[in-house]
């Protein structure tokens, strides 16, 4: 099969460049340095490759850490995100096949967790994004409380969020320093054996954690294209020219394929000149005729993943590829 | 059961207002003077209410015209969209059980009918909206090459799409009636039953097509609020604050539960600073408190809809209002 027997739009995954993104962070941050962030892909076949390199995953719902134990990926998850309704955690773990460890920030997410029959957590820390995360002066404080009642307390987290677009890398490094300080300062309070945060956008400048908690670096996005990374665009959503006009074109991909948070898609030799719900209208370089397929770059790819049911790994980067295998994206959902 | 026990995020359908939208259209564009369209909410449990007030229902993609087929509601379907792959329309039509009218506006989308199985088009003519559409000028010579192909030609059909939020009502009718004097000239020479056309912004305005394809009305958004029109919000996002910190609080809907394509959700009593994948950080009027329920306003409706797999039917605007009905979001997909 080839991608030209494929229903239109969807979402194609370059064999090449996954394969070559998932050995360049091997090779930067082999085994637990890394701890790959499902939540950009939202597919156990994929998570599957990268636990040939690292062993634990980062996960950011309930129903990821649901989906990556029942596909046999259980073994050490931290979920980097606050819960309320942790019982179903609880019961992910009575089941035994499971390590979970849940971020906390607050004693209402500590007496979630206790509540839900979680075992052991982090303490996520605010490190400068406006988001999740205890005061850094209050982890050790918050670490005490989980501790007295009963947990295990893993370490902290703290997320960089805010840094990961920045250009300049002089300037990364000296924010990601200045970020990773506060953590560091939380987790002489708190202790044990983590220090999680960053991503692909601070994954090379975040030299004080013990694990990065990249996603992005997988299947990369167009956002990510003037932050320097080595990483290659592995996810094109594929589209079908279903109308030509004078001056432009439409493809049948639009504002429920493609995540649009941040901007337009691009399509290469053509500009883009809006998405509505079902197509994209665009200006081609090169004059295209109705039938054509291209493949269209997403701006952010967690979203837009988000809105397909399967990936399709393929080998090529043509209009003619092979589709190698396909993939639900199967952890969906909440 | 009240929306307390539903897992956030959750879309909620406020029951009354829905009931009010579908009566007022109902009121204002009797039976087939509307045509309802499904692609804002790809639920064929609610197409089931519409379809006790008007006949006919317009779909933007072929898995939609299968599920309204397979739902019983494929009696006088409108694919208002070119599509190149048609064998999956023929197929349904040779199920005997539904009537399906295809947009086409060129040859490429005529020859493609025809090899599908396809019996009834309408020509999809350019009123100004730079996307699908045959020029006004050439819809007579493509109605005649498809009668010529074995076809039956409908009639037309033109989407003012840019003309929706037009606030002002008067500026809006005079490019409207622009707009449609294109059509009704591509009408002259096409001929037909079907004068179809306009929106939920112009449902009022549109006095020219003699069907109305307005999807939006039933559950509306806020990019509608200022748009002047009677229909209600009924589409909530049920999200639950995670973390509460100096100045603003986190809740649990994001990038993949809200349509960003609009801008910003709004959050009634607060002001929403930014949104990521999974959270939404804004800055409430009054304090809010780790495990308080929210009702987050999306700015866009249809690909809000699409990132959620059910919806729940609620009695009540508050936060422990009761659940109706919930609903499988089963038009989803390609």
């Amino acid at each position: 099969m080839t991608i030209a027997d494929l229903t239109t739009p969807a979402l194609l995954v370059d064999a090449e460049a996954l394969t070559a993104n998932l050995a360049d962070m091997a090779a930067a941050l082999p085994g637990p340095r890394c701890r790959p962030h499902v939540k950009a892909h939202k597919t156990t076949a994929l998570a599957k490759l990268q636990a040939a390199h690292h062993p634990g995953f980062t996960v950011a719902t309930i129903r990821e850490a649901e989906g990556m134990v029942a596909a046999g990926l259980g073994d050490d998850l931290l979920l980097a995100n606050e819960v309320l309704d942790a019982r179903r955690l609880g019961a992910l773990l009575g089941s035994g096949d499971a390590r979970i460890t849940l971020a906390i920030d607050s004693d209402a997410t500590l007496a979630a967790a206790v509540a839900g029959g979680v075992r052991e957590v982090v303490i996520d820390v605010n490190v400068g994004l406006p988001r999740c995360g205890v005061a850094p002066e209050k982890a050790g404080a918050l670490a005490d409380a989980a501790r007295a009642a009963g947990l295990a307390v893993r370490g902290v987290m703290g997320y960089e969020g805010h840094l990961m677009l920045v250009p300049d890398p002089a300037e990364k490094a000296k924010y990601t320093e200045e970020c990773m300080a506060k953590l560091l300062a939380a987790h002489a309070d708190v202790g044990g054996e983590l220090i999680s945060g960053g991503g692909t956008g601070t994954y090379a400048a975040n030299t004080w954690v013990n694990e990065v908690q990249a996603g992005s670096y997988a299947l990369m996005d167009t956002a990510y294209t003037g932050a320097g990374l080595p990483f290659r665009q592995a996810l094109t959503v594929l589209a079908t020219v279903i109308s030509v006009s004078d001056g432009y074109a439409v493809a049948d991909t639009g504002l429920k394929s493609l995540g649009m948070d941040h901007g337009n898609p691009t399509i290469p030799g053509a500009q883009v000149w809006f998405c509505s719900d079902e197509h994209t209208t665009f200006a081609p370089e090169e004059p295209v005729t109705v039938g054509d397929r291209i493949r269209v770059l997403p701006a952010h790819i967690d979203p837009t993943v988000a809105l397909h049911e399967r990936m399709h790994l393929v080998q090529g980067p043509g209009v003619d590829a092979d589709v190698i295998e396909t993939w639900a994206v199967d952890l969906r959902g909440w």
